[in-house]
């Protein structure tokens, strides 16, 4: 008796929940050291020791009642006014707190969003590999997500598939960099091919296409900085998590940030506070703003992935694996060794590796490592990934 | 450029937000402490102290990367087993925990409700008056609200409207009570009669019509125990917040519960697991769900409410007006002066009484009296309510 739209989905995401399933069912076998499972996405590195401390201090110091009361729909005004500043000063922007709404993370972002720009059967574009969950996102209201294929090579959005995905109805692009699932930064070239053709594309149309930067990951980059998307293009929505940056999923806090210059400003401003309402959010959780107050510049210890990230990537390429070098993300994409990327995971499962099929993000032929696990455990499964390798060369 | 949907209903609410920036501009010119607002449904009661020590000890205890880390989409297992546990003693009633989900408070969960429930153009009916951001959860996912006017006498349920309201396409009966705005608490004379028709109806259409018990206002009765909606109806989903019980709107915690017994219920369960997600909520906030462990049965001084109430309702009893008697929730229903009640309510604004008026509601001829409001302030109200009668009186 549930929705048919739903039932559909359901049935099309079996295969992307059996991944989970099987690691918790083979770990359940041969014991959980003895598996390597490489398809989860929870951050492995401690939140940063503030975390909890500010938290405490809110709750010792705060008066109660109005500490768990209702904020304003977009949030506390010093918490926004605090993320504004630092944006400010870190990425060289201008925003003010009246383009800040503080989200229950980046996900509840993204739909606020679709929730507030798409009509019955507007489009949303986004670059493939792209993380699964955005059909979803944008299918909850009646949306359409239409993947623009990224050069399979080099992991970079490609100019020919982008423009030929974009239509009178695109409402916006969803861009995201660092890449789940594939690791990749988006280079400055790259973004300034994306936004020379929305820029044309916007004038052709005669209406706005704003870019919406999903980034839960920038600060998960390695040796490098993660350009910022405003630079390139007056009509960027920036969505952003601490799930990763703090190692804080399981609370749901981040924001939506628009400078002024967004064409029809006040207008979005407007629609994503009715929509935190009319989606049921309300608010973003009021202790977990606070925190921010404080927190705002911290960061997890990045160099423990960078660390796993190394072990793996180097591991792998001297094996004889095809991969693309992840900047960004705990996320590394590896060519199959067969096209059939699912066959492949079920090949790898022999040897007790677990990964993700890129068919899942809309990224054939290749499969997801997620390395948010322990150099350790990085370590001990390159023996597996040769065994795995071996059987290819029969 | 934001959806044209969106925008509609954006001009439609005007006139509600309208009442809470009035509220602001009023307290600038006259001071905070100079006029009535009984707009806010904030709650005014301080959380129990249990609340912040729970916190505490789980921060202090519990190690942080798991702690703040994702949970399953429906909640940790141990919460939902520890609410399945608490509703069975206190309710009588037989749920596990593969019947509840944890929520981000109740708002989401109907949202969550809707998507799992509803293709385009599916009905839900709602007994009227009702919260107004009900029509706004039903149509977030193309749904379409359909209102049952009360009798408007007694604030209970009508049997001639619902009946007239229910179609082949009605998914699910949305039912609040104690009630937001008018405070009635629905009789279980009340609760027989909608679901005798429930059951006739869903044997007729052949197929469940569930009943949607959103009870955030539940542990805010007075002198009474609000009937609880399985006894009734199996197929009953229950809704809840800890938003009032423990003052802590802010934080955005609540939960789905249904019994075994709830027809489809596996599909169900997995249908909003999965909504959960598309919705991007991924899970209710993992400290709040841990703090419940502790605070399950913990409740807010409801006498304080209690005192004030009854201030309020004798003290307008007295003066002439006619009110029905609030038996939950911190909301008074009042007859306006005059039919138009928004009239009415800008007339009450010369004597510095904010309300909100009854249409906004779908209660057209009333008006909704918030009182989470200091003792005092409802004592001080009332030459207030007294010179505002004298002006109908001429």
């Amino acid at each position: 008796m549930i929705a048919k739209r739903l039932r559909q989905s359901l049935d099309q995401s079996i295969c992307i929940r059996d991944i989970f399933e099987e690691g918790k069912k083979l770990a359940a076998i041969y014991g959980k050291e003895n598996i390597f499972n490489f398809t989860i996405g929870n951050p492995s590195v401690e939140p940063p020791a503030i975390v909890n401390a500010s938290m405490k201090e809110i709750l010792d110091t705060e008066e109660a009642l109005s500490l768990h009361g209702y904020t304003a729909n977009v949030g506390y005004p010093e918490v926004r006014a605090c993320i504004a500043d630092y944006l400010n000063r870190k990425y060289d922007c201008h925003y003010d707190e009246n383009g800040i709404i503080m989200t229950s993370g980046a996900a509840a972002a993204i739909v606020v969003i679709c929730h507030t720009l798409l009509d019955y059967g507007d489009e949303v574009v986004t670059f493939a590999p792209y993380f699964w969950e955005y059909k979803s996102y944008v299918e909850s209201v009646y949306g359409k997500l239409v993947p623009a294929l990224c050069n399979m090579e080099t992991l970079q959005p490609d100019p020919g598939t982008f423009e030929a995905a974009l239509s009178e109805r695109t409402r916006f692009v969803l861009i995201n960099t660092p890449n789940n699932p594939t690791g990749a930064v988006y280079t400055e070239e790259s973004l300034r091919m994306v936004t020379d053709i929305l820029r044309r594309k916007q004038e052709e149309y005669g209406h706005p296409i704003y870019l919406v930067s999903d980034e839960p990951y920038r600060k998960l980059a390695y040796d490098m900085e993660v350009p910022y998307l405003t630079h390139f293009y007056e009509n960027t929505i920036v969505v952003y998590s601490y799930s990763k940056a703090l190692s804080i999923p399981g609370e749901r806090i981040g924001y939506i940030a628009m400078e002024p210059e967004v064409q029809d400003m006040e207008d979005l401003f407007a629609g994503m506070t009715a929509s935190m309402r009319y989606l049921g959010y309300v608010n973003a959780p009021s202790l977990q703003q606070r925190m921010l107050l404080k927190c705002v510049d911290a960061s997890v210890d990045t160099r423990i992935y960078k660390e796993t990230r190394d072990i793996l990537y180097q591991g792998l390429q001297e094996i004889g694996y095809t991969c693309i070098h992840p900047d960004g993300a705990f996320y590394l994409f590896m060519k199959a060794l067969e096209e059939d990327d699912s066959r492949f995971c079920e090949t790898a499962k022999k040897e007790r590796i677990l990964m993700a099929p890129g068919t899942a993000f809309y990224g054939p032929g290749w499969v997801r490592i997620s390395y948010c696990v322990p150099a350790d455990t990085a370590r001990k499964s390159l023996p597996a990934f040769q065994r795995l390798y071996d059987r290819y060369q029969k």
